[in-house]
């Protein structure tokens, strides 16, 4: 007789972004003359640069012929692509990662959920609150967290590491040793960073106590001030306890053509395993690599062009973060973030709660945001606004916020 | 302290395709004169569908658009893909699926992978032997099947189906019940088929025993005789007990370029629990969705054109298959499979082990093949050779061989 994975049944509700996509459609149906703007799915809206769509069109026609005709990719991903990584990414800013570090993957969320497989199922996570879902659903999936608590809208066996206005949003060194540590910077959902000295004293705290950092930087494209590590290998150590994760979705506008990767140190050891051939094994075994043409669109970002075109995206974005954030300090709202990340993560006006606020905003100002305290308790209260909408949308949404 | 998940340490060497891609490798560079012909992984040659192409061109030009360009997904597939699946790969053969019940991937060997991970860590499941490895593989590294036995070539938990000649390489009832059972028809490596009579036995012993079918169609599209059904939901009671894999990879040579599909029934469920909705909790947490341009380029396949377009790819693998059976059958040599299935599957010469026969023919006539006991112990002495090859190589492979 077949038995379920229970653990699935812990989960509370459905992933969060799901369920907003659903509350909007519903609304919608509703009120079908709403015109409603999307600031809540962190989704882009910017086409994709010229210079990517050329290398698609050329990578399609050579699938279209037999002697250019590409089958299964490389377990780990094409050597075009892994290298411009390793070179681009990492070599160009003095952090010592090669091309065979790079694992190619279909998204940094496939791999940032799959990456807790190849490690015990007691260890004990560390996660932020608030925290980008796929984390904490993953590990509950894997039953790493225990029963949910529901006055507490915590998992027992899991550390919450609370990031709060008080501390600037960046979390403090957990007093119980976790075993794998959550990070994200820039984060989401609140737009913190972490400055290189900070990240440095998390890195030695992984080493001296043996845990692995596994470290989300998919917004490393965002980052505008100097003294922020775009990535975590820039810290003294890092390579022999951290894992880095990236994305083309937010660098590139890929949320539509699924493009990721993941750094796995060769020396990165646990309990005298390495884990490269873990991973490895893992990509070999359930995964067939990324579409060829999707990785030649990947390495067309890296080409001068392409480059210049993706920063040209980047910084419209930016400027839309620019927009939200002064428009809603100056209607009052205490905001955060949006200076180094494409996320304005603002306090509900009065005692408000993040759902509350969600309501308020899709049903008086046909604005869509992503409640707080969907990323964790200590959220709640607070909003999160994205920078990724359309520029005259997102002037039209900071009016609406300012009306209300 | 990390731990690693000691499960990925009992996995014996590395996964199957990639071992052989390395042996391949290397003998080449000691011999790079050699002219290889490559019949082992399941990689077709043939270039991607002219309809294809097309809707891929016009697809990424939608991407290059602000009113076209596509972000994220739905978790499940686009709409207008789930729709042409449910009515001509189901609704058209008389299957009462739905489009709902349609879970678009970017390949099967991912989902034939993460399916097991909805399932209770204690499932035994049953595999047939010899069997594609990513099956019992992805159990491995979930701890479900208990110690590896060197001597037997086999884990201890694990509940082993032995397809051999005398029973047409069709495996029986298991007299030991288990709770997941993997059944791969057409099939991969041996080329059987089951009936569709042979088919409704083992839907009405998993209905009996409250076991759930994990059926691997990936072939389907190679079926050539009318009493081998093409889905398992033809048979009688299937929708409360079955789960179906399906591929683009061999139906329309998306190796390359990565799509599958998976079925859940709403109906089906476990304990009283429901599988679709934890399957669409694992794409939904797990998964980003299979890019657009791919979706788009799967929706072509069922256009009128393009339909005739990989039939015809199809048929010209088929008769690369009618190549090698007739070839090595006249040349004495005891085959089977490749009638309805692109895999034909021999016994190596005399008492030569799988092995010993790759290296032989590696050596001798730098063909590629897989060795049969790389799937299982009761491969030994067999030898999977596939149809994906362009035809002068695999009339030219088949010349080498006789010449043996």
């Amino acid at each position: 007789m077949a038995k379920v994975n229970q653990n699935y049944l812990r989960l509370p509700g459905s992933y969060l972004f799901s369920m907003i996509g659903e509350k909007v459609r519903r609304y919608q149906e509703q009120h079908p003359n709403a015109d409603i703007i999307r600031l809540g799915i962190g989704d882009v809206t910017q086409p994709i640069a010229p210079e990517v769509i050329q290398a698609l069109h050329s990578a399609v026609d050579e699938m279209g012929e037999a002697k250019t005709f590409h089958g299964y990719a490389p377990d780990l991903g094409y050597g075009f692509l892994r290298s411009v990584i390793a070179g681009m990414d990492y070599q160009n800013r003095g952090c010592d990662i090669s091309a065979e570090e790079i694992f190619v993957s279909d998204g940094a969320k496939c791999d940032c959920s799959n990456i807790q497989e190849i490690f015990s199922v007691d260890n004990k996570i560390a996660v932020c609150d608030p925290v980008y879902p796929v984390y904490v659903d993953s590990n509950v999936m894997a039953g790493r967290t225990g029963e949910y608590d529901p006055a507490s809208g915590r998992f027992r066996d899991v550390i919450y590491m609370p990031c709060t206005k008080e501390s600037g949003y960046v979390p403090q060194l957990p007093e119980e040793v976790p075993d794998l540590i959550y990070l994200c910077f820039p984060n989401n959902p609140t737009g913190a960073v972490m400055k290189k000295t900070q990240l440095q004293e998390w890195v030695d705290y992984a080493s001296r106590h043996g845990c692995v950092i596994l470290y989300d930087a998919a917004y490393e494209a965002y980052i505008a001030e100097a003294d922020v590590p775009h990535s975590i290998y820039e810290c003294e150590g890092a390579r022999e306890c951290a894992i880095e994760f990236r994305s083309f979705s937010k660098t590139a506008g890929f949320t539509g053509l699924r493009l990721g990767f993941t750094v796995v140190p060769k020396k990165l050891e646990v309990e005298g395993t390495k884990l490269w051939p873990l991973w490895a094994r893992r990509h070999g075994t359930k995964y067939n690599g990324a579409p060829y043409i999707i990785q030649r669109a990947g390495e067309a970002v890296y080409s001068e062009e392409g480059r210049r075109q993706v920063l040209a995206q980047v910084a419209y974005y930016m400027e839309n973060a620019r927009i939200i954030y002064d428009g809603l300090k100056a209607a009052g709202y205490e905001v955060s973030g949006g200076v180094n990340a494409p996320y304005i993560w603002l306090r509900a006006p009065g005692q408000m709660t993040s759902w509350e606020f969600f309501d308020h905003l899709l049903d008086q100002a046909h604005v869509v945001g992503t409640p707080g305290s969907g990323f964790g308790p200590a959220g709640e209260h607070y909003f999160r606004l994205t920078a990724f909408g359309d520029r005259q949308n997102t002037i039209e949404a900071v009016e609406r916020i300012r009306r209300l």
